[in-house]
């Protein structure tokens, strides 16, 4: 479905291209107007309400905010969520952890760390509770009161409705809050381990949580959705003070219009993917490069250091392999093992059946060289 | 110049528009490649090197980030110049002190607040000597460190040459940093009041400052320059740390290679202003515009509160015509008095002729009917 | 009252001295047991009745802690009260805004500054009025929530009981907390000026305020009072994320136990001030000895530059008459005037009659060789 | 060597009882006359000679202040040492961690967690190497730049000479800062376990380290010693900032003085012990009395879980005596294991023989009980 790239050539990461051109010429055809500024314009009041009808509540039951990227996202909801001695539960791998700058650290909040599940490298309730316990001498202890995870994790793996349903209950019950790091929702939701997810199930399990645009085919740009009404008042002053209120808000609100509106009846073919909106669709073809990919290495004998569930591969190569993939399709080396090493894979929107063929010539032509 | 935009009708700002047409131009003729991401990419590169030109240095000796939007830039520049203990001067009316939040507090620096000159509303180096001497209480005085000014400024005057020395000798010899916000730094630079001040100016006699993009044809952006060498260090994990580095940094490289990249010979018509670059013809277009608003104005008797240097015009007024200025053109009122109001009007790139004809043909009618 | 002190020499300042000899009595005696540490000891909990008895609350009603210094108190109880974008609205001349290094903006708070009513230096309901009208520019201005004063005022001033009524229903009425500094609250609510302002009075008008022992006999200490159901919420973390919390919370409990105790049979005398606690004992004195030099000064044709309401003075006189007082009584020059200068003159509970009759002598003295 | 102190029971802390009797008594005695405050008094500044003197080095080559709190010394120490992305490397038990209710990242910090050596709960030069590793993704890792020790460590166990040497010996060949949490540093440098590591020592291999009063027979106070003079450059503002610069100085100044002046003639008996200043003459009696304890349980066939360097011991017990001496001596539980508990006692300055008697003929008649 995407259009052809001329220069697709890495399985790097699923940030390296442009936007999907439905959402340049959303943009080019909403140019020529004036609007509200700051979040205000018609454009992402459109995009609030088509995100609502999703969430299956109305506009005023959800404060919807876009900001441009990730990081942003991810500081200012626990800075809006914390009191200054609360405190973050998150994995010891979360992204927040180790991969923004101490962003959330600036913020004034720690992040206390609990080890992933085995295996599947996501949170688990009894984490939670462990981390709890943990924090629990007064007046000493920093207080733990929220809950941060992303889905899809770290590694590809993804949240199912009952354990994510479990996470929640678990939270509620310790009073704690739960937010979601969507960077990746899109193909987190549309895997067939999400076990039928939806966005309506998010907004109900979660205190707030954010939808990626910027690795989901948008230029830039996340869609925030607090649903915690203290958390919800007053918000946008937070996105202000964090430098991630647009003077232009109509840039993030036209492309998440286009990612979330219905398809046009022209665009929807016989194929059920197309009856989606943009951002799904988009999603569905990620996560179908990536599986396309895992059966290629799994049929060539190659052991995946995770299951396939989303746009992320982890491969277990040997080193001179590694280093061959890296040069030719720039994926990174995740992990240094005894025997061999762990590369990562990223499809996106914009991965096309063309490079992955390539991919599949390539390592059957690598492997004669190889052996 | 400028293309035609079906529906602006308002002077209320330089942020209602999109973008000029011929960044989106750029944003998808650049879409379809795959770049490094976080600001490595070619297009930010290339960016680097025009406005290195202009600055007359090597790319090595000015570092130069683009960030998503001004208050982000504002935030992240101050806080990377302060040590906990030490504060930034800026004007009472400074963008800083009560239009962003309190962003500046959130990262833990004091605003240290001095008079403006009366009637220009701008800096001047007694004010700077005055918070200096105020702020020698030690060890109680928090330690005034960076000099904040925005240029143009809030009332749209603008710095002088010889203005911006004599600050700059002044930041020198009380051991200050000195920085600028340059949101509107193109029409400052391009009013006759600057006097020839230029980029290459500002970067001798700075320790840093920004190039605003979201108020001059960007869709979205300012460009971060970084003489200091010791601010300069490691300043990209500023922005990481403040969820101002996009992943997709080429969003914002492609829109500030296309403003400041020579102009073709195509487009080099006759007229002066058209050999210049893009970003600085737009800041000549608005400028253009805000002149012949102010003669309007003034043609018709009233009489302008400050004078017109860049695009912003203040204008007093009846409270009656006030009003109907807002209903009709969206203009703000800025300062009520006791026999007449203040309004604001802003031109931008994308203020058209046949717009100011309107308000000119308007003004003619209302006043008729005033009468 | 108090012992007499053998260096006891200047007017500086009301925390030069050590403690008052019943404070190391108390600490002495008090120093042969074992305690719970972090203000959980029996001191600790008997100052607290005693204070809550003062209040006219039951100790569940108030939360009540010790902390070691003024600018602790102040910056945990700002940033207690705030949520990130919120600002504490506070005189121009107010203790937290230039005295205390960027305590409150290190804590991530603006600072609103309001200009103080002419002549007593005092903040009026107007002055919170226009601050919280010209922050409403939303969502950019940052948002006014605690209303910040001391009692006394810098200038030694001091609140009524219906100027604090006032005061009070403005910030109820605006939707914004009240918080008052105490440091010199001993001699602010013996003064005249206060017409009869009591601790139930602050108790009852305020959402928290502190009562200074530092400068009012203790060796170190400051009494936080609670009365927001909210804010007193896990206060104690607070306490303990800036350092506040000591190990040995018993030092400072000791402390305001021995000043909050009811005066022994033994000690009242028939003096109507000694039927009062160490606490108010103390202040009296201070305030009756700054009278006295008030009046001496009057006397000799010296004119204050403020109204003596507590133990701060400030006295008109010759440039050469200030620095001599400076030589012989450490007195501070508070302000620089075109004929004359503005100089401080402090008393504390230490300062002797005997002192003042010094300083009388040598005004007569010196006065001689001026002439 | 204490005085008999009449209530002292329980084994629980080293924070329970008063001061020595001799800082009380300096505290009297020095209380009667004024002095400069703000640290800046007669006394402070005696006591920065004696600790000068220790360490080797002229007043002019160390920062000394004096602050009331361990956790303010650790915050703003270590709020002093890093730019806002810069992050401290610590023991993942490390006290920082989690019993300072998120002090550190109160000041906009991430903690880097390392787990310790196994057996002695020590930071290792492999752990602080592995740290860097891990966060060398630029410009996305924070930046690791303190490593933060403490000595005792939380475990009771000391670090050697050439420990600290090798420690310090890794970070500056990787660039990072070093400070050391000094809270019980008079009895890990006078354990055995230390062989023979000094205050001078400590001076060399640190940037910034501190001197624990609070459980070492001060009434409160740590003396943080800066030897790092870019750090030390304008330190006590960060004092100010924090609210840990007491007005009366002289509280804490007066107690290092008579902590760390040379001992008289009279109090220098025969014993080697009493040649040294108070503060190393308690830390004496401590490890003295935590010796004892240890071989207490040993002999009657415990299991120390850690061996007893210093004034903290952990004894493995059955869970029914553990009960048992958290009633009678007021110990913690300090861990749950399967077949028994970990038991947590500790010593101090005032811990009696008499006491020690006494827990072991309890031990020897509830044994009796028990079997």
């Amino acid at each position: 479905m995407p259009a052809i790239l001329e220069e697709i050539s890495t399985f790097r990461d699923d940030y390296s291209e442009g936007a999907h051109p439905a959402i340049l010429a959303a943009l080019l055809e909403s140019n020529r107007t004036q609007e509200r500024p700051y979040g205000a314009d018609e454009h992402s009041n459109a995009a609030r309400r088509l995100i609502c009808a999703r969430l299956g509540c109305s506009p005023s039951e959800a404060a919807i905010h876009f900001v441009p990227s990730g990081t942003a996202a991810n500081r200012l909801c626990i800075a809006a969520c914390l009191r200054p001695f609360e405190a973050v539960i998150t994995l010891d791998a979360g992204h927040i952890v180790a991969k923004e700058a101490g962003a959330i650290e600036n913020t004034g909040h720690k992040t206390i760390l609990v080890p992933p599940e085995r295996h599947t490298g996501k949170l688990v309730p009894a984490g939670i509770e462990k981390a709890v316990a943990q924090h629990s001498f007064h007046p000493h202890s920093p207080r733990p009161r929220l809950v941060y995870l992303s889905n899809a994790s770290e590694n590809g793996t993804v949240y199912s409705r009952s354990e994510l349903h479990a996470l929640s209950a678990t939270c509620r019950r310790l009073n704690l809050l739960l937010m979601i790091d969507g960077a990746r929702l899109g193909v987190a939701l549309r895997s067939p381990a999400a076990q039928g997810l939806t966005l309506r199930d998010l907004f109900q399990l979660t205190d707030l949580f954010w939808i990626g645009g910027t690795k989901c085919g948008a230029l830039l740009g996340e869609a925030i959705v607090v649903r915690n009404r203290v958390i919800a008042d007053d918000f946008i002053l937070h996105l202000k003070q964090h430098g991630a209120l647009l003077a232009k808000g109509r840039v993030l609100g036209v492309q998440f219009e286009e990612l979330f509106k219905d398809p046009t009846p022209s665009s929807s073919s016989s194929s059920s993917s197309s009856e989606d909106c943009l951002y799904f669709r988009l999603a569905d073809h990620a996560n179908e490069m990536a599986r396309r990919i895992g059966s290629l290495f799994e049929s060539r004998g190659y052991a995946l250091a995770a299951p396939v569930q989303s746009n992320l591969l982890f491969v277990a190569v040997p080193r001179s392999l590694a280093d061959r993939l890296g040069e030719r399709f720039g994926v990174y080396v995740w992990e240094e093992r005894e025997e061999d090493v762990v590369v990562r894979l990223v499809t996106s929107w914009a991965t096309e059946k063309l490079q992955v063929d390539k991919l599949a010539a390539w390592l059957e032509s690598i492997e004669c060289v190889v052996d």
